[in-house]
């Protein structure tokens, strides 16, 4: 994601893996329609999409608290999305250069990366099978990733990582873009159905799990994709770790526990197709839940960009 | 499934729900092939359709130990496939017109399936909310099916069930298949993502979770299709009872436990695409095990055409 003149480009993700195609943002509705839409997602990601959002609607003389208001109605479930909008909306206010807040924005969050990956890339022994959801790379969060970072920088250092890509439906960000982003890489990895992941782990086939989040609460129930709860109680009945790897800015201090937290309904054509093709019968319903809760009691520990923590431990990162 | 002159005629589910087209089988190796490649599934159905078979190499004058091992290397999961060859292939060794003998098979499978709705079906209280995985309706079981049993019969006698289906990635056998006879029997549904099962057991929007078997070992571990370990672990982490519907055919009193229960791998290009559209970038590779193993201690009951049993009185079917 980047300024080119007055413009804001982005890798288009709902068409990867088999297009690789730019998006154009020129005001704040595109960056906005880019999120709901999902050109580009995850929870760090669409953080720095707002902030180019905010600088967008700076350039073009918009009111900024409507911007705001406009982004935050995009996606409920990313805290980082929020916490975006605050940092960079107030140094906006303050008369920093708009383009510049948001670019430094979005190094924060490239730089938080990095670390994570190096505090992470410990818990990935050599030869180390690990299980990942969703998409967690570079697309996810400007460069680097999360939970791929860890293993990007352990595959760096030579520790020939295998990788289980659950294929995340109903969007498959695993076995679109996980995987695109696993050949990039040169990382081993094979995509699963969801539904296999369970049994893999029974199998005594997978090492660790390693997810990303969407939001943490001060307890440590963590909302991430739909399906990270099930891999979370799975790996604990099968002793094997379930590592959350996520920015400070994904941790909501003002959260109490994961009850409250606001879960986004996606369409139910989502379920119901797959890209052009209808799977179900005419006039069938669908749910569509886009992520769930996952209690901390399930979490083996979080990798942020400042060390492994327990959940116990949130408290040390205010 | 039926008898039309010299052939056997069956719906083809491979294109359901969007096409309703018969597939006709002139000989065994239609018949294998018919198995092999989905267009007929579900272990009672498999069971069936082998009897069916072993008829047609009967009637074409074939070596019947030649087309009986055909027919058990098409899949090596479901039970009802080498018990159903071995109960058939008896009666037309013995001398019985070999499809009577099928024509026999088939309708005591239907018989079993529909006590097994009669017992299944006292298990659904008015209103519940069932959570089903795969397709276990008439298509997988010739006709009633057997969790599907339990919740039509349920339903006939008005308790408005509401049903959960886990679309079933990767052959979308919930999606397509229990969508399309819910509809047939005006049974209220919601398509969800296999992911999504966890989270609303979580969630309290489960009562109960009803799914079929494709093979049952001694101690009462069950393989059925690839999802069903996850859903029984969650249901049980969540205090929601877990059933296993099938009949007393697919109870394997030679095999002890789970451990050394067969498990196919099918091809991963079911994974790699949804029907014709390739989801996973070129040359990334897939696993596909199209089943799983659900041990015993998860499993609240069993519902056979004899009544409602524990895991621990299986001995008592032999």
């Amino acid at each position: 994601m980047w300024f080119e003149g007055s413009s804001v480009r982005m890798i288009d993700q709902r068409l990867l893996p088999h297009e690789f195609r730019i998006f154009e943002a020129l005001d704040v509705e595109d960056i906005a329609y880019a999120i709901e839409d999902m050109i580009i997602r995850g929870a760090p990601s669409i953080g720095a999409a707002a902030a180019f959002g905010l600088a967008l609607a700076k350039i073009n003389g918009r009111d900024l608290s409507e911007a705001a208001q406009l982004l935050k109605k995009t996606r409920p479930t990313a805290r980082d999305l929020f916490y975006a909008i605050g940092v960079v909306g107030e140094r906006i206010e303050k008369g920093e250069d708009a383009v510049a807040a948001a670019r430094s924005y979005a190094d924060d969050v490239v730089a938080r990366c990095q670390a994570i990956g190096k505090h992470g890339a410990r818990l990935v022994k050599p030869g180390a099978r690990i299980l990942t959801h969703c998409s967690t790379g570079g697309l996810a969060t400007v460069d680097y990733g999360t939970a791929f970072a860890c293993i990007r920088l352990a595959q760096e250092k030579g520790r020939n990582v295998f990788v289980y890509i659950s294929e995340t439906r109903p969007r498959l960000q695993g076995a679109r873009l996980t995987a695109w982003e696993c050949k990039q890489e040169g990382v081993e990895h094979v995509v699963i159905a969801d539904s296999a992941a369970g049994w893999l782990m029974n199998q005594g086939m997978v090492d660790a799990v390693m997810v990303g989040a969407d939001r943490i609460a001060k307890n440590g129930d963590v909302a991430n994709k739909i399906g990270t709860y099930t891999k979370a109680v799975i790996a604990k009945e099968n002793g094997i770790p379930f590592y959350v790897a996520a920015p400070t800015s994904t941790f909501d201090h003002d959260l109490a526990t994961g009850r409250d937290l606001p879960i986004e309904e996606r369409s139910a054509e989502e379920v119901l197709n797959i890209g052009s093709v209808r799977i179900a019968p005419e006039g069938s319903r669908a749910l569509n839940p886009a992520f769930d809760v996952t209690p901390a009691k399930y979490v083996t520990a979080f990798v942020t960009e400042k060390g492994v923590i327990k959940p116990k431990d949130i408290r040390t990162l205010r």
